[in-house]
């Protein structure tokens, strides 16, 4: 009997939640969910009362997270990443294995060496991106160099998008995942390696460097350098590789239009504007631009000069950027207000359905010949709660902990899907779940 | 018998030490001053020794911190401005009275009441700029109220310079303060208000969006929005006025030079760069550009297209940007790598002036006339040492701590020199040395 301790019940955590309480009962779990929001857990497990529990969770109870953790053997934590640092103090003070979605952090490296002293698992970086990127990657790369290549080229891309079927508003874009994280998504520098050479991209031009990418059937994509991809080079064994790029993907001219707001400002999150509901959007756009004539349209194009196309006028437009459309924040920074109204703006209403494309790019030598091959995975979401998001960010983590938890690997410290141990047995489940890549050689 | 502690004796204190050692006889002063390097204190008291004490500190030794304090009865904080908050707190706690020349922080506003309660002096903005700007303004402000005049705008720019016999170098820029500073500055967003309207500057833009300023003499200056303007209107007592700003100068052409650094990401002191010493300055500039044909500084120019003119060119040329000059430090973000490579080229010699400018514009209605008023402060530096930032920086502190003690004025808590018990005797012991602001009438 394995007591299992989710925290957080959000968004990303449904396919992870229904994992556990339908498996329940053939591995002899029993699940506890602590959430902020106690009735919506309790909801949901109605049909597993045997199994499972909900219980109230609050952030800033140190002594209920305490006793929750030591109630438990494994714990998973769905918070917010800058909150898993307590939690991982906590889990391994007590002895605990605990595991995340999130990168890992400098907390958890600070934890790695009393957890392998107290074989402990800090497993992290298991979800969609990181998670089941490392892992399909992984499996390629061992692959190719099992059979004696060297690989010369790897990029791999991501993005958490909408179904064709669901794309009814000209950004192509809806909300899967926390809305924050995408208004603050590219902050800081993209770091990468190109032909050999170390390359920055900072904030200011992250959405106008992009390249463009073609998923079989799907099309094509835009795509910006994501964080730092040069860290993950002696990890995944490619010290040979003189190309290596992460990167993050959006709809066609979504990075065009998103520049808008960079180059205004519009996603600082550093101060607060006070009794901001005083203003209009347009007031908004207004007082982030240079002094002008004309309409606040006209002094925006004028602003933005051949980076502003009709495409991206249609897109602003279609956020009621012009239209005088009164902000309901009274005190927010600029990002929490942008982030307010995409939230009406990009809903993903009912029966809405997600997208998740993924796809690696690896060049590499194999008996002397120069060989491209590109492996592809597109998700679709079954609806608005059932998102492609919460599959695969949920299941590869509970397929992980599952695996863990009946010996499958018996691997302590901070882990992430990088080891065949790990990412063989989590890809083939994953498989039988029809979340599977497609390898296409490329000429 | 007052017991004073000054902790911190770099580049910013000569001034401030100078005036306590020499004024310490005739107001029975002992002063102890606390600095990482004692040995040199040592060297700068040696004709004191019956007034004043050099002491080792160590910003890691708590223990040594408080017991300093507990020694003390007014304790002036020279060090970098995150590090005020301990010290505050100790001295709020062990009840002594503390001063800085830096912004109020939050820590300080967090004390303030209990200092109330306790009687105790939170002497805070009272350098240069945070300092001798508030109280040579509130001055005119008072004056025009006080004639019964209606402020309609008030802009107030500041720099640290070098003088025009000193100014060797086609930046027209020498360190004659902490060089991180000027690295950083500018990063965030500026805030002002413009013909009654919130205007925001992000840092993608700030060196870009820039005014011209005139100073009688001295010529012209280049000048970008500083930080929060707007939170010191209601302060100031200036609810009446459409527009405030507060601003920085540099020299003509400096800032679309800088310019280069912000837009390639060289400012960025976010990430650290592994072995940055296995390249030169050279390599570095290529590793924030795209991808494109020709030199490093071919490169450059086509990237920067408009924003590159000669004068920009003879400015980068002149740090030997492209000239493959190696990297000294192993490890150190792009803002360390370039503060590493500026302190060499922006040295202020042996006996190089340099020089503080500072001008206020008030536009104002009285008896029905709209007028114009300048008020221009320009102070030169004596040598290296004892520099114009020094004096004016360290005597607007080393006076008003003086008046205070000297009972001059009673006040408790946060203050900031916009009162006039604070502000009058500071401005006026300033002009007997020489520190005079010129009015101009503006037609």
């Amino acid at each position: 009997m394995s007591k299992i301790l989710i925290i957080g019940a959000g968004r990303s955590s449904s396919s992870l939640i229904d994992y556990f309480l339908s498996n329940a009962k053939s591995y002899s779990w029993h699940i506890t969910i602590a959430d902020s929001n106690k009735k919506s857990v309790e909801s949901k497990i109605s049909a597993y009362a045997d199994v499972a529990t909900a219980v109230e969770f609050d952030v800033n109870n140190v002594a209920l997270r305490e006793d929750l953790i030591k109630q438990s053997d494994f714990v998973i934590s769905m918070l917010p990443a800058f909150m898993h640092g307590d939690v991982a103090r906590d889990c391994v003070r007590l002895g605990k294995h605990i595991a995340t979605a999130s990168y890992v952090s400098q907390d958890m490296k600070d934890l790695d060496l009393e957890a392998k002293q107290k074989n402990l698992l800090l497993l992290n970086e298991c979800g969609l991106d990181p998670g089941i990127d490392h892992a399909s990657a992984m499996k390629v790369i061992h692959e190719i160099h099992e059979k004696g290549g060297k690989i010369i080229s790897f990029k791999s891309f991501c993005g958490g998008l909408v179904a064709p079927e669901s794309n009814d508003n000209p950004w192509g874009y809806k909300f899967s995942w926390n809305p924050r994280n995408v208004i603050l998504a590219g902050q800081g520098t993209a770091q990468f390696i190109e032909e050999g050479k170390l390359k920055f991209i900072p904030y200011n031009r992250i959405y106008t460097q992009t390249e463009t990418i073609e998923v079989e059937e799907y099309g094509k994509f835009d795509a910006y350098a994501n964080r730092d991809s040069i860290g993950y080079k002696e990890p995944y064994g490619l010290n040979e590789a003189i190309t290596m790029l992460r990167g993050t993907l959006r709809m066609p001219g979504y990075c065009k239009a998103w520049n808008v707001f960079v180059k205004l400002g519009l996603t600082d999150d550093s101060y607060k504007i006070k009794n901001a509901n005083s203003l209009t959007y347009t007031d908004l756009i207004e007082s982030f631009l240079p002094k002008g004539n004309g309409s606040v349209k006209e002094k925006l194009v004028a602003f933005m000069g051949t980076d502003m196309d009709a495409e991206v006028i249609v897109k602003l437009e279609y956020l009621e950027l012009f239209s005088n459309k009164q902000i309901q924040l009274k005190e927010a920074s600029p990002a929490e207000l942008l982030q307010h109204l995409l939230e009406e703006k990009w809903l993903l209403k009912s029966g809405d359905k997600d997208m998740i494309v993924m796809q690696h790019q690896f060049e590499y030598e194999l008996n002397g010949v120069h060989q491209k091959l590109n492996s592809s995975l597109v998700v679709i979401g079954d609806d608005e709660v059932h998102t492609a998001m919460a599959k695969t960010v949920g299941l590869p983590l509970a397929i992980s902990i599952k695996n863990f938890l009946t010996g499958k690997f018996k691997l302590y410290g901070v882990q992430i899907p990088i080891v065949k141990e790990i990412y063989e047995p989590m890809l083939s489940e994953l498989e039988s779940m029809n979340i599977v890549f497609k390898e296409h050689h490329v000429s």
